[in-house]
């Protein structure tokens, strides 16, 4: 086991799929809802835009997400039989292409002939050979993608009502979103910090990187909106 | 050069980025669109909240897409640091695991010893070897995340305008969401194509899958906005 994988078995595939979920969750209703509230008169409008906007933006998360991780299995497995094609049609052009990934870190052509001649002996590793170290591919899992889809997109579903509580418990959307930013902003920071220790980021400059989005995008959507209002 | 740089390079970047923000921008936007459309009176909420959803999609996409790519050049810079000062401490451990990677691929143990001495002659070969082939990592470009979030951005905005057309140039949602359903289902299609094109998928394969999403995410905002609405 590497350094990589052991790093990322520290930190469980659902913990990780979920903050990313929530923190994402968070961006897109919040910035949406203080749009609208610059620009129209009732929170029952916002709850509805709201709404709307967590349900599209889970399914085009979720299973886009899942959509994309079959993509990956097919190309992979499209991959592999062409290596497993060429290895067999072209054996001395792939030999030589494994040569020139040793000859570029300096290894002796005595090396290189070694090597060629040692994978080679088994197409199965001579092809894994070449899937990792020419074409840089790792066989993905079509349960993981499945599973990461529906934690993904399912925690994108509860980081999206946060922002719109604040309009749940309010009569004006300039008080609801009063609400909803001090909410979203603790919970942007919050998810944001473990979110980047998930990932391997330092955690405080990373929360501190979701919080950013999270306002700009809001502020913009805030002042777009109202600026629209105003002009028509 | 090895086959996947080959292909990267057969697609231009530019043209890759722009077709993935314009099909991912047409998706949410349209959903929205398409759920305020069962639940509001007037085509200017809709306009609203859309150019809303545009502006907070775009800045999240664009700007949360540029902050991860600065994270992973920090990741890369300290995983390098890291393996120097390793190859520096523990460089018996360090080259066990170069042994460990080879005869995880069947080479006898004379290759694996020949491999990591001649290896490690020179440092920056050796650590160059360890970040791509233990750790599976490559130097990011700070140039190329820049460059690629001001075009998904861009195109994201360009395909969140399509749905809105519709509602433009006609008087009530039903009507908008009729016509915004035409354009928007087609540029999908198109978008789909390039898209997968772009990025080495089989590309009528790829459009429907593409189509899918944005159709189901727009189907499912649309019934829950309604539903809601009714029970209100």
């Amino acid at each position: 086991m590497n350094k990589h994988q052991e790093q990322h078995l520290r930190n469980s595939d659902f913990i990780t799929d979920t903050v990313i979920g929530l923190s994402d969750g968070l961006t897109v209703p919040f910035a949406l809802a203080a749009g609208l509230s610059g620009a129209v008169a009732s929170n029952g409008i916002i709850l509805t835009a709201g709404i709307a906007e967590i349900v599209a933006g889970s399914i085009a998360m979720g299973l886009g997400g899942y959509l994309a991780g079959k993509t990956e299995i097919e190309h992979y497995d499209s991959e592999l039989k062409r290596e497993y094609d060429e290895v067999e049609a072209v054996p001395e052009k792939e030999k030589e292409e494994i040569r020139e990934i040793f000859a570029g870190y300096g290894l002796s052509v005595d090396s290189q002939k070694q090597i060629v001649e040692e994978l080679a002996k088994d197409k199965d590793q001579w092809v894994d050979f070449m899937m990792k170290f020419e074409l840089g591919l790792e066989r993905p899992s079509l349960n993981r993608a499945r599973n990461s889809a529906l934690t993904i997109g399912g925690a994108y579903v509860v980081g999206g009502f946060v922002p719109l509580l604040g309009y749940f418990f309010t009569d004006l959307p300039m008080q609801g979103l009063m609400v909803s930013s001090v909410l979203t902003i603790i919970c942007l920071f919050v998810f944001g910090y473990f979110k980047s220790r998930a990932t391997g980021q330092p955690p405080i400059q990373g929360a501190f990187k979701v919080l950013i989005v999270g306002v700009i995008a809001a502020a913009a959507a805030f002042l777009v909106a109202r600026f629209l209002n105003s002009a028509v």
